[in-house]
């Protein structure tokens, strides 16, 4: 696929699926090499399939001049981490392909070069899907496909008052990376340094699911899902969905380098940390006979975890600061159809 | 669902999932109420899955004032048809809804009757999926999974050489009715009596994937595919997937009487039958020996199934006219990214 010419445009859809998508399916058998009209998957034996579906959009998810590697990563990466968040181990992905013109070869390459990563990265193989044009942008609507032991897959909804909340990784900097990729003076202004800047960049345009955290979150979690709409959003559904609330407290919440100089420049970033999209770490509650076994499988699967907090019985959800007083915020998290 | 008001728009993600779409879900316990970060299927035991995702975009596949019901239904009938003509009966989809903007209720409604109708008419439930906002137009990339049992999938590339080339229903139909949507004169100048202009607009709005030939096709066929992008495309493909050529007899194709009355008026019309989209039928290679069972096995389901030509060892596909001369057609199929 390199070396691609620059500015030639594909020729039709047969071209594109032989040349470009083909060769990302050959490690899957069912997808007979994009060749028939459907994929065809064998579960492994005392399995259950575990599958979501989440497009990415251009203007929406990422912005049209992204490298297409990077696009193509996230598209794949943002739903394998709700099957991460699920204790699943990925197998196969459907792509729909819907660009506003017949791509440039060359543009097609650096996309599939970045699906071809990612799907190393996750270890997801390319099944099917199909290519269209469309009126509108750019969008790739991907379908995930993963697999749990017969009923061991993690729940949302089964939190209970007494466990303590973890998140993985850290929390922020996707949304402090995509105000720096929007406002080429923010990092300056933040006093953030070259190697802080593309951290939180680099968080946002390559987001990386925790797949390593699969089989942790299905042995000692008792409830999970992935951060992708803001941690007092998701923490509120998962609250909801349990019929539990919530107390985390703000000075617990793991921040990298780059975020806790964004603070201290201009507090009102605490936003992004509580209320900001795009984090794709895991939310887990943990039953507080299970933590320690918790925090030593995470540290054994290389996957930094922090308690944040624990569920309650009550149903609020709140974010307290060092003086016990619930986080003042204006925003609660990411909602498409929500005026601003 | 019934009772919307009029013009009132959906308030959140939440509120769009809760009270429109939760409700198809209920049918299928791995859905979790769609209150999960991902839905779980069990597999019947013995059997395997059959999987194709197909978006369908405003403008492209139907018209923005399309009635919401009939694109919900296209969303959905345009998968399964291809889940039939694998020999596989519908479980679950998934759906990725991109809106333009928070839709009215009323429309929102109106979507969900059709998806609510597609569901009971092939035995399909919703799993899963994701609401977006889009900058471009209204998009819906349905997923759809189907069981056959393992090892059982009708191929698209087995056609063999002498084997009898078969289509369901009639032809051409879909086409007929687009133009005659977009055209309000066409049918007087075709002369075609109203209830035949209905019944070709009521074949492109609501396609009717032949679920009930699916245990048939499993049961006689060496190979089959829908017809999505118009027989001589599809036909090709399958023959390019095989290594075959075929031989198809233009006066054996079948027709509707809508559609035999447009061709009396305007022969060139003959396009709408070989090299135009939307038809969602069958095509199916058939050895010999089968024929016959398989012809009795289509009647017993209820599907009319017609011998329309077949499989030749050349790697050449001809429709040939009474004369025995290949039809000379400029266009040979829908293709998204081909110069028109």
């Amino acid at each position: 696929v390199g070396g691609e010419p620059a500015g030639i445009r594909i020729e039709g859809e047969d071209d594109l699926v032989g040349t470009f998508l083909a060769p990302l399916a050959a490690g899957f058998p069912g997808a007979l090499g994009l060749k028939d009209d459907c994929a065809v998957l064998a579960p492994s034996p005392g399995s259950e399939l575990v599958l979501k579906t989440d497009p990415v959009v251009s203007g929406v998810h990422f912005l049209p001049d992204d490298d297409p590697a990077d696009i193509a990563w996230k598209a794949i990466a943002v739903n394998v981490s709700d099957l991460a968040a699920k204790g699943a181990t990925p197998r196969i992905y459907l792509m729909a392909l819907s660009l506003p013109e017949a791509p440039k070869r060359d543009w097609m390459a650096r996309f599939a070069e970045g699906l071809d990563a990612a799907q190393r990265a996750f270890g997801i193989v390319l099944a099917g899907g199909d290519t269209d044009r469309t009126p509108g942008q750019l969008s790739i609507a991907i379908t995930v496909i993963g697999e749990v032991p017969a009923g061991r897959m993690v729940r949302r909804a089964a939190a209970e008052a007494g466990d303590a909340l973890y998140v993985s990784g850290t929390l922020g900097d996707a949304a402090l990376g995509l105000a720096l990729r929007l406002d080429g003076a923010l990092a300056a202004r933040l006093g953030l340094g070259i190697d802080e800047a593309a951290h939180a960049i680099g968080r946002y345009l390559r987001p990386a699911p925790r797949v390593a955290l699969a089989e942790v979150l299905r042995a000692h979690a008792r409830a999970a899902m992935d951060l992708s709409d803001g941690l007092m959003k998701d923490l509120g559904r998962m609250c909801r969905a349990s019929g539990v609330g919530a107390r985390v407290m703000a000075g617990d919440l793991p921040l990298s380098p780059a975020m806790r100089r964004a603070l201290a420049a201009d507090a009102t970033r605490m936003r992004d940390v509580v209320a900001a999209g795009d984090d794709y770490e895991i939310l887990a509650a943990i039953s507080p006979a299970a933590c320690r076994a918790f925090e030593a499988a995470a540290a054994g699967a290389g996957v930094a975890v922090t308690r944040i907090g624990q569920i309650t019985s009550d149903g609020e959800v709140r974010v307290l600061d060092a003086q016990g007083e619930p986080l003042a915020l204006q925003r609660t998290g990411w909602d498409h159809f929500q005026p601003r």
